[in-house]
């Protein structure tokens, strides 16, 4: 082989690898030149043969780019060695993912859409930052994060007349990287923690990698989370932890009273047990006043606060916090060693969007547009779904529960739906035992318009056909 | 107590927690109407009341502010459950705690200095990037990350001449969140693991998190990585991964050779051991040629190459990768259950600096500054420390590694040195036994001046003052 061909060569595998894409500019013969270490002549032969071949071609006074058919179908993902326990995580990442193809109507998604943000004052806050030299470096926004954030966030709390000091305030990754570093220091492997049925995927995802034991407390759509099943549970197992959303509670969506609250932190107080308290939901409230955490009711130092502004003020920022209390210094500990820190700019940039003075104004609408949305989405499905399927709505948040016919299971039509481009999120996905079959949770916070009526048209005939089906 | 004394103490309360800083405004009058739900005149008669106890002072025409002597001294820091492990930890997190403090000469820190980061184009990429709808979105760049990012830095592969596929790297919070990703999916809870001895801290701390077991492996000074320890280990253990930086070796600085990074991946494929690559160093190599690392080696599919741009190009905005081969997969699921992803501008503004096509000419800069940095203080060293101190230099990279005299304990000098507001590195945090007492890792990134002198005559002094004591 010339050295022409054998750099020709050499390039292909790089196009085969996916170094650019169909369209893209190739490195300027100067370029490959001194990449390949080779002569004009050379490199310029090789480009000819390629274009030749059809891989690249040539646009005068500009450059080679990459032909936009390309001469090799991408590879497909590398496989990997798998066991039972990734199936389930990876089932739960599928479902995710298939939620945010733009060819798929997402009913399954988690997030929040993201046209409720407010795009423009949150750019203008990104700019602001952009010009400050402490937006490259790591050391002033390193654990427990930025003064000014946690200043911020714990005026938030006092407005709730909760005395949080922000010492104990550590900022993270969004709510998730706070659950999970809460979790990791609060427990050992083999620890028993108890989770709600059905709860978020999250916290099942978490206490299998931590190899913690779930005691699985059921939450039921009507009443929430069953205190006297805790109760019982915690006399009967020694639990170390609970994992609970009690406001908005994902997937169901029921909010506890106060006087559940307290009794539920009560409880724990007594005996001995920490509260990861999952509260990312808190400001998508109905009505005029922000529902108190159970940490409002802590005294014994037992509750860690986890919130994030990810589903009210931006998702891709990736800022969240946990109210530690005495575990903070731990929590921080564990953040430097996993993930160091959160990025200084996003941080600076949620402390200037949050000097603006708008989040108040922007929560309002938010909070009005997402009810109006979930009350039409809710009025869609009742229309359209059959009768036997019942929608379960409670107010505030952005989801919906539907709890399907007994002979019908989510996953089937998770499969079936996925195929007509609809994903739902089905609810063996927020069960410690897979038997959410006959749920599924619906994502309203879009604006739905005729694809999502006729989505909605095509679950009720797959679950007609379903049930036709011998 | 009258209402107006009530709302007063909250409002201190708050101070005392930490609501606002000394100078920082307060909520108006009316704003703090609506938060208490009380009267103007109430809100009115508490600020009369704190300002007359010198809590808060009124700025006409302005609103009020803290006081700038704060009524009361900041809580101490929250106190926490410790057991013996953490203490490590802790420790490890104080020095570089203290290296971040302004008042300290920070011959401890780990980073490289911010001043050498491009703050303007970084700052225009972001500005650039502030004005994209996609910014604020999480959904276009979860894992595996930003597509445009991974092409990027496949084509930075494909310059080396390697083939690796943007489809099996994986962005993440920093080369830091790689790493622990990586170890986390290629081994279970009481797996061997080897690691360097010194080496990286945090590859000490993620297997204490993950519960492996370390096998140590010494690297020396002036060979490297112990490449017939390292197989006498293999055929011993049953050895699941090996966590090694093959280029820039951190603390000690040493690069091997290419011939020794083929035979370490040859031995490791015999033995079917997973290597975890940390080369987040790779940019800082001295000379022409950027050092393969072992993964170009690597045939099996059995290398894991972790990096980012945290050394070389900026360190705030936490943006790492690890090409993960058959692992991607898995790497991507774990994320998504940990930190769920990196945050979107911070990947996008990344691939905006990078388009700039700016890089190359910025690495070379850079290099060259920490060349001759290094050199500088090699030669302040070598000229005031005792003379039985010896000061290891390997090209690349902005660490020195000292040895100290064996009558010298590196922890105490660290402590007495703190206590003189300098830090150092001391080597028992990069020993899996802390045997390190005798050796101490120097920073050099940061242009020393007379401070920086005055601090290594006043380690001269330290030591020189232990050697005498009794």
């Amino acid at each position: 082989m010339k050295k022409y061909q054998r750099i020709a060569a050499q390039i292909k595998q790089h196009i085969a690898l996916g170094a650019w894409r169909p369209g893209e500019r190739l490195p300027s013969l100067r370029e490959q030149m001194q990449q390949t270490g080779t002569s004009l002549i050379t490199v310029s032969h090789a480009y000819q043969l390629l274009e030749r071949e059809g891989v690249i071609c040539v646009r005068p006074q500009s450059g080679y780019y990459l032909a936009e058919a390309p001469p090799r179908e991408p590879q497909p993902p590398p496989g990997d060695p798998s066991d039972e326990s990734v199936d389930f995580n990876g089932a739960i990442f599928d479902v995710l993912q298939a939620s945010c193809r733009p060819d798929v109507v997402a009913f399954g998604s988690a997030f929040p859409d993201p046209g409720l943000f407010p795009q423009h004052p949150l750019n203008r806050a990104l700019t602001r930052v952009s010009s400050s030299a402490t937006a490259i470096s790591v050391i002033d926004n390193l654990p427990p994060g930025n003064r000014a954030l946690r200043a911020a966030i714990a005026r938030r709390y006092a407005q709730q007349g909760m005395a949080i000091n922000a010492d104990e305030i550590v900022i993270t990754a969004g709510a998730l990287e706070a659950l999970n570093l809460s979790l990791s220091v609060v427990t050992a492997p083999g620890d028993y923690v108890i989770v709600e049925s059905p709860c978020f995927y999250g916290a099942l995802q978490a206490l299998q990698r931590l190899r913690l034991k779930p005691v699985a407390i059921p939450s039921s759509v009507t009443e929430g989370l069953d205190l006297d099943a805790l109760e019982q549970a915690l006399k009967r197992w020694p639990v170390k932890a609970c994992w609970l959303m009690t406001t908005l509670q994902n997937p169901i969506g029921y909010t506890l009273s106060e006087e559940k609250k307290r009794r539920l932190v009560a409880l724990l107080a007594h005996y001995n047990v920490v509260l990861i308290e999952d509260d990312v939901y808190q400001e998508l409230y109905e009505g005029n006043t922000r529902p108190l955490p159970a940490r409002a009711f802590d005294t014994a130092g037992n509750v860690l606060h986890c919130a994030s502004f990810s589903k009210c003020l931006v998702a891709g920022f990736r800022i969240g916090w946990v109210a530690a209390g005495p575990y903070a210094r731990k929590i921080q500990q564990m953040q430097f060693m996993s993930t160091l820190s959160t990025s200084s700019p996003m941080q600076l940039a949620v402390v200037e969007y949050l000097a603006s003075q708008r989040y108040d104004s922007h929560l309002k609408r938010l909070r009005q547009t997402l009810a109006v949305r979930k009350q039409q989405a809710y009025e869609i499905l009742v229309r359209h779904l059959p009768d036997d399927v019942v929608v379960h709505i409670h107010p505030g948040g952005y989801f919906l529960w539907l709890a399907l016919p007994p002979d019908i299971a989510a996953s089937t039509l998770y499969e079936q739906a996925l195929r007509a481009n609809i994903s739902i999120a089905p609810g063996t996905m927020f069960t410690p035992h897979r038997d959410g079959e006959h749920f599924v949770r619906i994502n309203t916070s879009r604006q739905w318009g005729s694809l999502d009526i006729d989505a909605v048209v095509t679950l009720s005939q797959l679950i007609q056909a379903a049930r036709r089906a011998p």
